[in-house]
């Protein structure tokens, strides 16, 4: 399986322990100051990303001698960072999963950009390859169909969000539902699996699973 | 203005600094464990709501010493604990604000649950009602219509995020919108004040506005 690793600029208290050690092997594409917070962490993004506003000449330095490929882009541009990161890691690397990090906490308005991302036309055939990760959460997109979803063994919890109206049927949970109409975003928070896996097909729109700890 | 504050359960790094403090006057109605936070705080809850389950008998007792009306729901219930203290608070004080801490961080389900909410049937017509407040951010609804809005002076960014397909116009802000047509929930991040105050209108289901600072 082909994965890329994005690093978007939410506050580091919201990272996964092991992005904080650095244990996360890449590649990496970092937006802005992100790419000196991976570099810190012995990491060398592959791409750099951002309009770089913020950072101080000495700071951009060390980012170009680390990093191959740093793109500038303005800051008053029609894409957020995170959307930026989505189009060059689908284009030039066309990988089967995305991992993006520093994608919640800090701006609740950065965080829905990013939650919301997915139902954006040019994006949404890529939806299912989208995963947002923090150190409580793991935010999946699935498109209509029937799936099967496996249990994240960190994780307690497992909710279901559907981002628009849908028909949902859930199976091998604690709460199932079966043919259910939902008519508006909403989340189905505090389900549970009952194994190692479970089930849920629905028929429009995007669903959102969410698996999460306390 | 009658003003009431709910304190759900979501972590304390994310509470707004004078709650911290134990300076937001109240009155209060908590849940669960956010009884036992207000006490410590020297605020004594007019209500408290909730399982009570994860509590210790004697947590339980300090509650029962500091909280004249303590309701007890069951742990598997048909509605979250946002939802049961919104209930609470529309039924027995038909304030005009009702402003929820405590509904970010942490679990990304449950925030979504918190902000989803006014889009249930029960709670649409209370929306423009309901303010969700964190460490860094201001979040209000508005019902389809004509909308001014005032810049809170500690803020410095300003969203826009429909929470369904609308027709919005935008005024008085660095990115204004004329009748553009949105077919999905989207956050329009980083737009700001030009003045005191904004300008909006729309035309259906319920848009999001946010007032945020890094």
């Amino acid at each position: 399986m082909k994965v890329i690793n994005l690093l978007v600029g939410g506050p580091t208290a919201e990272w996964p322990e092991a992005l904080k050690k650095g244990q996360i092997k890449g590649p990496w594409i970092g937006a802005d100051r992100g790419n000196l917070r991976l570099i810190k962490l012995g990491i060398n993004p592959t791409v750099a990303i951002g309009d770089f506003d913020s950072m101080s000449t000495d700071e951009l330095k060390v980012v170009k001698q680390h990093v191959k490929d740093v793109r500038t882009f303005p800051a008053r541009k029609d894409f957020t960072d995170t959307e930026l990161l989505l189009m060059c890691a689908i284009r030039d690397y066309d990988p089967q999963i995305i991992r993006i990090y520093g994608a919640t906490g800090g701006r609740i308005d950065h965080f829905l950009s990013n939650l919301f991302m997915v139902l954006e036309p040019r994006f949404r055939k890529y939806a299912e390859r989208v995963k947002l990760i923090d150190d409580k959460n793991s935010i999946g997109f699935y498109l209509p169909g029937k799936h099967l979803i496996h249990k994240e063994p960190d994780k307690k919890y497992l909710a279901f969000v559907p981002l628009g109206g849908m028909h949902v049927s859930l199976s091998h949970v604690e709460y199932p539902l079966d043919h259910h109409w939902i008519g508006f975003p909403r989340s189905y928070s505090s389900n549970e699996f009952i194994g190692d896996y479970a089930k849920f097909s629905f028929d429009q729109n995007i669903m959102c699973v969410i698996q999460s700890k306390d």
